[in-house]
């Protein structure tokens, strides 16, 4: 738990999964600041409205959502910490309603699409696509919708004190989303006793080149927890690769840093953090 | 260009980007099954309604599309070939009508979010989300929807027979999705002369050995195009990785297979396939 009066921005709304995290991270008493769209949120980092942000950066499913990776590397932003959300999609309405009375349930198309199967069996429940998951629960407690479910994370149910009619409804249990705690460059503190750091390598299309650097990584006991060559090519002939990596000794990852900085690689610490993942 | 007997099938309605492809690599005559849903696509393939199916597999922008890898390695479908597509986004309305005389323009939630910049020099257009970028095309053709715009590729204005009032209006200029056609299994006449190939790896979790295996395939002077860890691991201790590897000679291919056999590498071959990136 860290300092309650920092402003931590998230994307989405009040009772979103976003809004989950940093409830789990930060506590319950967190100076929230509500964000459209994620390049919303990095401008309140920039312009300091906000001390901190969180941001998806992979889902087990989907795979990595490089626009994220992207905001944070061209807006040198440093990753502080990390967060692992099993997204959990809770079926909700108004108290006191059955499943029965439900006659359309409003959502993300994605949840939509991630729950169809569940649906199948209340075929009297129309599904209509929506902007948002909490949203449309906001909307069914503020305009008190009866008949209306909302698909939404269990802190929308206990934002919007809605009930939750059948819990666990997507199709696909393993679905978990890594969501990163990032900060403005000059005022991410690294954390003493970090074990894992993101980086941005670029590498030269020179033979080999990768296979080397990942073999002085090993060499230094570096477990690599994710690699993924990046789509785009700027320049020709050159590579950029995002990388995690776990360590147990800071010692062995400084060393690896001096040892691949003698090889000429040009290497971009996105942050250096505490690892989450069990 | 192939035989044009050939039942194809695409993801979305004829128009569409998927159709764009579909036109380039097999002509103009091909037998075209239009699909909801690359599920459906998968489906047609697997039940042997179409021959081959065109899929988007990754984007210069998002990144790879996951779902669909898991959707061929799942299935089994081979990859037989690849193709890259600019995507270039029109705004498009029935003919005679002048940008002032729009009133709403209607795509996809991210073609939208693509040309927002665009769209604010014209603060008299609302954006309205519809399900796809080619179907809003149809709609203002059949129905003859006066002040009605798309937004979706040239194919889209060519088989509607819409004007187009501006042309690639999307922020992002370098926008190009990967597209590749797979194949049942049996059916996959690998083709001569390939000299690309997509790779699934699963590797336990040995010391250093993706360094090894990246090596081995350095060192038989095979270019690894694309790399890319999987978010999810099914056994513990266990990673996979999709690889993307060119190569000049077949024999340095089958002798890299070769050697990873001999050192217990688990290799999936999604597809073997000429290379179409320039």
């Amino acid at each position: 738990m860290k300092d309650t009066q920092e402003k931590i921005a998230i994307q989405g709304i009040k009772g979103s999964y976003h809004y989950q995290v940093a409830k789990n991270v930060f506590g319950p008493d967190t100076g929230i600041i509500e964000c459209l769209s994620f390049t919303e949120l990095v401008k309140k980092i920039i312009q300091k409205e906000a001390d901190i942000g969180i941001l998806a950066l992979e889902n087990s499913i989907a795979g990595a959502i490089l626009p994220n990776y992207d905001l944070i590397d061209r807006n040198n932003l440093q990753i502080t910490g990390e967060f692992y959300l099993p997204i959990s999609h809770q079926l909700m309405a108004l108290p006191g309603q059955t499943i029965q009375d439900i006659k359309e349930v409003r959502s993300h198309p994605m949840a939509l699409l991630q729950c169809k199967a569940f649906f199948e069996k209340y075929p009297h429940i129309q599904l209509i696509e929506d902007m948002d998951t909490a949203s449309v629960a906001r909307d069914i407690r503020e305009k008190k919708l009866k008949g209306v479910g909302a698909i939404a994370g269990v802190a929308a149910a206990d934002f919007f004190e809605l009930e939750i009619l059948a819990s666990d409804i997507q199709t696909i249990k393993n679905n978990i989303t890594r969501f990163c705690i990032v900060q403005n460059e000059n005022e991410a503190n690294t954390q003493k006793g970090f074990d894992k750091v993101s980086l941005k390598l670029v590498l030269e299309n020179q033979k080999g080149i990768l296979a080397k650097v990942l073999q002085v990584m090993s060499e230094h006991n570096l477990d690599l927890t994710k690699i993924q060559s990046l789509p785009v090519i700027d320049k020709p002939w050159h590579y950029a690769f995002f990388i995690d990596l776990l360590f147990e000794s800071k010692e062995d990852y400084t060393q690896t840093l001096s040892v691949l900085e003698k090889m000429d690689i040009s290497i971009k610490i996105l942050g250096e953090y505490k690892n989450a993942k069990i």
